[in-house]
Order: structure tokens, then sequence, then C-alpha cells
């Protein structure tokens, strides 16, 4: 182990709210607490004690816990989202690009170090703060729609409803096994999206175009 | 209207816990409350109030808020599981018999008065007082696995995941879509199960067979 400030560090040590990881140190603690305790019965000073930050410190970077899960959320769609403007403005196959993004879009939710697909059913999701994150999935949903629409699956409005929520499945299948097999859930589950949506079945090629595309994505 | 006991009493009039309504005006109060304000959010107290029954009344019935959730999700699994051990017992194409469980089971989560489904992720059901409800909804699964290993579908871990991911992913639909064609839903989301096992198309013979096979579950 590399010796340097912060290794071994206590927690609830009271570290400065501007500590260039503070922020990133209550996600990863509210993360861990929303998706294990629950949302309703996290505080933000339990937030704050395990991030080891004075709860002020946490204020600073996030006024309400709602913040908080806003900041997690627009993390499990925001990549997504990127890539698929990409994908959708696209030139390969439709039945490639489709896959693309389901591949990526279950892996993200999928191999997340917290599943936090689990909080999409939160009652709060519905409250003003989160209407960005709200904005951004429902942007991520129509970009599926677009590649179905392309596609010219019919009834494209249901099936995108389909699609996104097998997609988004994820997070329930993580729940009840937490030892999952990620990459065999997420290969699959692009699969099941190209034939859930109708089209043709998945080939050997297809998957190799797809992931081809994908690499260039991180250019 | 008829005239007569209960017909326009008002809410919180301090019913008595035999009444013989009680128990399922606790569930009706508490699924409302559950999916509405959120579990947590939610107190004994709160539901008494909405059922017009006493907390005392309320505690005759339930002695735990968790027991009233076991019952309310039990209520999603039970109906489809009892119809789960016919149709895997069942003698008709399988394709058929996966098609009739998934319409009955979306349209039981879809249909119900209150978005039932919605409570799956919450931290709650991990707890021992949820137990059977666990272990049915287990056993619910294994029926759909069942069934797909009779249509020989490989890998058949995976794809069960991903199929009951996909029947219960209308609790999410719904919530997205308070308006939803619940119907339209139903019929294209059991099309989806028969196409994300890798099954043949579904065609109109095997879904009118399907209904035929529901119509005489319920003699």
């Amino acid at each position: 182990m590399v010796k340097g400030a912060g290794v071994g560090r206590p927690r609830a040590s009271g570290a400065a709210a501007n500590r260039p990881d503070a922020r990133q140190a209550v996600l990863d603690a509210a993360g861990e607490l929303f998706t294990g305790a629950g949302y309703a019965a996290t505080t933000t000073r339990a937030i704050a004690e395990r991030a080891g930050l004075r709860q002020a410190s946490l204020y600073y970077h996030f006024p309400a816990k709602e913040d908080i899960l806003a900041a997690l959320l627009a993390g499990t769609v925001r990549p997504s989202l990127v890539l698929a403007a990409r994908l959708v403005a696209g030139e390969a196959a439709v039945a490639v690009r489709l896959w693309a993004l389901a591949y990526a879009d279950i892996g993200l939710l999928g191999g997340a170090r917290h599943n936090l697909g689990a909080l999409y059913l939160l009652p709060e999701v519905g409250s003003p703060n989160l209407a960005r994150f709200r904005a951004e999935r429902a942007e991520l949903k129509a970009a599926y729609g677009d590649l179905l629409e392309a596609a010219g699956v019919v009834p494209v409005a249901v099936r995108t409803d389909l699609v996104f929520g097998l997609v988004e499945s994820i997070a329930v299948i993580r729940r009840d096994d937490p030892e999952l097999d990620v990459e065999a859930h997420t290969r699959e589950g692009a699969d099941g999206v190209v034939r859930l949506a109708g089209l043709p079945e998945p080939t050997e090629e297809l998957r190799a175009e797809a992931h081809a595309l994908l690499a260039t994505s991180t250019d």
C-alpha cells in the first residue's frame, strides 16, 4: 500500500469540506446507505459520518438529501445518454446500434458499485429536485424509441416501454442475486432487447460490430 | 345506492376491529399510502385514519407495519403462483403456457388498484417478516424457469432472470405512465416474454389457445 494522505484515515474525522474527494466520498457513502438501509431511513448525519466529513461540510456540497439522490441518479443515465445521442445519429445497422446501447446501459446499471437503479422506484424521484434526472431518463428512453422506430418496430411506443423496462430490470435481478454474473446478464440482456423488439436473432457478427462501435466511443 | 351500514360512513370513525371489511380497508389504505407517500413515510396511524379504524384495531389485524406490506405483496404473487402450478403441470404447447402465465401475471401486476410491484425494491422486503413473500416470489420465478427449460431455452438461468425482470417491469412502466393502456402492455408483454425466451414469434393462434387455457382456470 502507498503511504499518504487519506490512507488509513479514520472515518468521521471531520475532514475539510474542500477535501478534493469530499463530494465523491459523500456520493459513495450515500450510495451504500441508500441501497442498503434505504433512502428514507438514511440521515445526512449518517452519510457524513460514513464519508468522514462533518455534516456542515456535506451541506456545503449538497444542501439537501435529495440533491445527493439526484447526483447519484444522474450518474446512472448520463453516460448512456451521451452514447445514445451518438448512436441515434450513427450509420451502423440499427440492430447493431440498439444492441450497443443496451449493452452499455445494462453494463452501467449492472456493474456500478452500488445498485442505484433500485432507487428508481422511490417516491422521492417524483419531487421537483429530481426533475432533471426524470428528464434525462426520459431522453434516454426516447433514444431507444428512436432506434426502434428506425428499425420499423410496431407498435413502437409499447415496445419502447418494454425494452426500457427490460434494460432497467437489471436492478431487480442484481438485488435478488448480488453474486450475479454481470457480463453474462449484460450480453444476454442486449440480445434480449433485440429479440424483444422483434428484430432478427442477434448474430456473433452483430455483437462484434456493436463492440467495435462502443470501442470507438471512448476516444 | 343501497342504504346500510358503512355507506357514507365518514373515515376515521373508530369502527370496530371486527368490522367484516376492516382487514381489507387497512390493505386498501396501506396500498394507496405505500405506493404514494412511500413505505417509510407512512405511519400505521395514517393507515388506520385513512381506513376509518382506530390504531388499536389495525394492530388487531396486523401487529406490525411489515405485516401489512407482507399481506399486500402476497396478493401480487399468489394468484400467479396457483396458475403457474397448473400451467407447469399442463399439456398444452410450452410457448402457449408461457404466454398464458406472462399474460395473467403482467395483468395482475399492471391491473391491480395500487402499483404494489413498485414496492418490490424496498429494503424492507429483505426482512424476516417478508420471508414468505420472498419464497413465493422465488417459486413463481422458478415456474417460469421450468417452462423455459421445458422449451429447451439455453442458457435457462439467465433467460429466466430476464423474463421475470420483463414481467415485473410493468411496475416501473405503470409508475411512469399512470394512464397506461394496461391491456396493450399485457398482451405485448406476454408476446415479449415469448420473444425474449428466443421461442418462435407468437401467432394469433397461440394467443387464442393461451386465452382458452386461462378461461378454464377460473372454474
